[in-house]
């Protein structure tokens, strides 16, 4: 059955939550233009899309999420790899590339759909912190490196680091002396009002909630002086680049463009970007949903965004998730409920409405200035920091991702992340912690004799195993006993201490029973303690048990001293 | 610096012990003889390629190999791997088909060696006993199935079930009745010898010994009579195919062919035959060595397959390892030292000298027999019962492996077989077992509450995680911490009781410091009990206990205790 969370709002609004809502509304309004328009350019898109993309899929998310606050829309990752996965399969400017980035929506709205009514949420956990975040750090160095072409005023392009570099390096001399003023002028004036504005403004005794505001509204005043010195000085024939004529009005319904062969190319990338936007939502959801004791429900998450893509793809979008820049400004302008997301999207309309031929004159050197700050916050040094002080396997993951991504494109650099985390996952369990263990002595507690002055028996051996056994580190059991016996004379048993064992799978069991029927042949017998209630479920269902040489005891202690007191 | 296991024996060796190696290198030989033609003809190669395979890597493997007794060759599962690597980069019967089977020997000899060096036989492990259980069951079937075209005396061919049987169904009508008959009196003879005869000549008052070698010498029997059948009635004019010319004498030494396009389509298929290889041969080797106490060590036993592939390379061979049935025999048959493989080199060596001219008139349909009657041992109906009664996610690992390598062919198989076991180990940990605990009255001890009678505090939320923190249960931890709470009032401290807890990936500390830093908007302080050692250390290193609202206690009664005092 599809639930509708809006029914847990709608039920108990009232005009004050209401007036909160608008307010909220009105200044993500603000700040979401700019951004709309500047990431449709990112992804390769006429600037309408990006309006387009800000419309219904807010509603959509406001009818179907659980964020209260979450605000969906274009995000700079997202566009990023919708221009990567849509410029293999279309020429970007042609009418081709726009549908392939609405089919691109259209899928990546159908997997999340999918995957929310199957409720597979989990999958997105294969996403390790680390590969996120370096995905997302090395994203953010080609989105910027991607926009200072439109900074120097030339048409450099690429999708990895050594293409946009030599792109670059070949085509500088063309550079515009006029839109890099602009450029820079726009990039000096964003970067300090986003770093000191709020905080000069306080100083000259505004107050804090409204020199906040005033400083959000900054890219839109400059947005409006630069469209304003492009059309009084005609900028345009020193070869400034506007954004030109968007068509007026509200988008049409459209129906997505189904080609086999364009679907079989992008159902990869859709996936990728359904897992990253999805990845990415949620975080900032759980994050502001905590704040305020809001549960964030992930699979209803899942077919919250898959909703809010199907409406892009269908009112002429392109993949849209939540953003995290503008869903902090909306929860900290005091966002109640989804209806701001609402409220919002009415506010685009009207710009879309009315505000289009204001834009004509708007030089794209803006935009790519608005991109570079906002992406300069995406670049994640304390992570990498903290992955490099804490372990060095979680710092491989994340080098690993951003030079991959770097080099290879969005794509790869995703996948090879992904690969790479689960295999440092399984490498590390590979060789399992072991102790050889030894009684304290007038005590009932087993301690490692290497770190301990603790009691041993000659002829038995104690082994402590640290970790789950299965099929990666099966083998190692294998040769942790081998190596310990041959270091041993005279053992007649062996006891495996299992309390550390959460699971032991087939291959593992197998292992077992090797062990087992060896030390069987050398007349020793094996014998297993404290093992876990599911452990032994499972080992039930099992040959191994009859096998078993020795017994099964609940306590370690106990199967010492029945041991000892036998021989 | 290169080790030489061989010097372990060729300081001991004596007489006698040279004596014994020398009766089960004979016995090896009449066995190999038939099997190592037979596998050729099943990877598509001219039958002197098997007896080359079976020379020079024998005596490589000796030197630098540390089973005693493993018997290195042609095998069945890596002859059909080899088929299907060579089938796509060169047509079969031409010359380029067998340089690129020699290619891919050499490759997968540097690859073994390679890992060998490095040290990283522990790669192997990626390969869960129900994956590769499953992978050989399935080669077993296409196996038999591709000897049934020689068996039926028709040409079908392909790599997978369904063109394997379309194959033989639309040429079914072109049966040869000769072939059929000779085929189906080997297969009735041989399936007869190998599972009764030795039991009826035992029966008849024959040493048990003398008769096992008896059954044994019946496949050369059954190829000597066939030979000579087919030369008396002159069946070649009949439509039954023969092995034909076998150039007489020792291989030459070849200089394997470099391709580069080549060399890009094997890397991959020599991987997969360098680990299928290795892990089957590895298991063998352990356990037989484990019957007489001998040591194997894996990353030896790399560097001499490794060298056994490239001896192979160098002399027109193709990709070999050791055999499960051979290395049985050898075994069995006495053999004490690696010196019982170099003595069958010798007896191969004389083979492919002398007795070459003999085996013109041999039927090809008698080698399929002798493969179909190998390869029946191969299916494991006993795993698959095994994992189906143990655990449905080994279960499905096995039937995914069965199902894509009979659909997609080997390389395939083998391939999601891995991913399969990797993936559904990662979802078993992905929603760790946890429970709500409380004292057990009078003691020290903390149980589930919904399994036992304990104490609980209202404002104290125990939690015992039985389960590694990672990147793919880090999001799962965050949701039991919110769940748990939302079921209860008053909680003013949560311990998280951590005996099971063997490692804490960098993805898990951050869940950590997110609930932590929740918690502490609530109120609410968060404590950690019975932190193992390895796992306190690596926290040290992360920020997680400077922000830490509560305390980490020894012991969770400790915690307990502390906390009800202070409140």
């Amino acid at each position: 059955m599809i639930k509708l969370p809006c029914w847990n709002w709608l039920r108990h609004y009232n005009p004050q939550t209401m007036g909160n809502d608008m307010v909220a509304a009105m200044i993500v309004t603000v700040m979401l233009i700019p951004q709309s328009l500047a990431y449709a350019l990112l992804a390769g898109l006429p600037p309408e899309m990006g309006l387009y993309a800000s419309i219904l899929p807010l509603i959509a998310y406001a009818i179907f999420g659980t964020s209260r606050t979450l605000s969906v829309g274009p995000v700079a990752v997202v566009s990023l790899m919708t221009a990567t996965a849509v410029g293999k399969v279309a020429q970007q400017g042609t009418v081709d590339y726009a549908t392939a980035a609405i089919t691109l929506a259209l899928l990546s709205g159908l997997i999340l759909l999918l995957l929310g009514f199957i409720r597979f949420g989990f999958v997105t956990n294969f996403l390790s912190h680390p590969v996120v975040s370096g995905f997302i750090t090395a994203s953010g160095v080609l989105i910027a490196l991607s926009q200072l072409s439109h900074i120097l005023g030339i048409d450099a392009s690429g999708e990895t680091l050594p293409e946009l570099t030599f792109s670059l390096a070949t085509m500088i001399d063309a550079t515009n002396p006029y839109t890099l003023s602009i450029g820079l002028c726009c990039l000096l004036v964003l970067h300090w009002s986003r770093c000191h504005l709020a905080g000069q403004l306080e100083r000259l005794g505004m107050a804090t909630l409204l020199a906040e505001t005033f400083a959000r509204c900054v890219p839109v005043a400059v947005i409006a002086l630069s469209t304003l010195i492009a059309y009084v000085y005609e900028l345009n024939a020193h070869g400034v680049a506007l954004v030109g004529a968007i068509p007026q009005g509200m988008p049409a319904f459209t129906q997505p463009h189904i080609e086999w062969t364009v679907i079989r190319e992008l159902i990869l990338p859709a996936l990728l970007v359904a897992l990253i936007g999805f990845v990415e939502s949620v975080s900032v959801g759980r994050t502001l949903g905590a704040k305020r004791r809001e549960r964030i429900d992930a699979n209803q998450e899942l077919i919250g965004l898959g909703a809010a893509n199907l409406a892009s793809a269908f009112s002429g979008g392109f993949p849209v998730t939540g953003g995290f820049s503008r869903s902090v400004v909306n929860f900290d302008a005091g966002a109640k409920t989804q209806a701001a997301s609402a409220f919002t999207a009415v506010g685009i309309a009207l710009a879309a409405l009315f505000l289009t031929p204001a834009l004509y004159h708007l030089p794209k050197v803006t935009l790519a200035a608005t991109i570079v700050i906002a992406v300069s916050t995406l670049i994640d040094w304390k992570m990498i920091k903290a992955a490099w002080d804490y372990d060095h396997a979680d710092f491989m993951a994340i080098v690993i991702t951003i030079v991959l991504t770097l080099t290879f494109g969005v794509e790869i650099g995703v996948m090879s992340g992904i690969s790479a985390s689960i295999s440092l996952h399984l490498y590390r369990t590979m060789r399992p912690h072991f102790a050889i263990v030894g009684t304290v002595p007038g005590t009932e507690h087993y301690r490692n004799i290497d770190r301990h002055d603790v009691l041993t028996h000659n002829n038995i051996l104690s082994i402590r195993i640290d970790e789950s056994l299965y099929f990666a580190n099966a083998a190692f059991l294998e040769e942790i006993v081998d190596t310990e016996l041959a270091q041993r004379e005279g053992i007649e048993h062996i006891i495996l201490m299992c309390p550390a064992v959460n699971m032991i799978d087939l291959s593992a069991v197998e292992a077992l029973q090797e062990v087992n029927s060896r030390l069987l042949e050398r007349e020793i017998k094996l014998h297993l303690s404290e093992v876990k209630g599911p452990v032994m479920d499972a080992l039930k269902r099992s040959e191994f048990l009859r096998q078993l040489g020795g017994n099964v005891y609940l306590s370690h202690h106990a199967a010492v001293l029945e041991l000892t007191l036998e021989s």
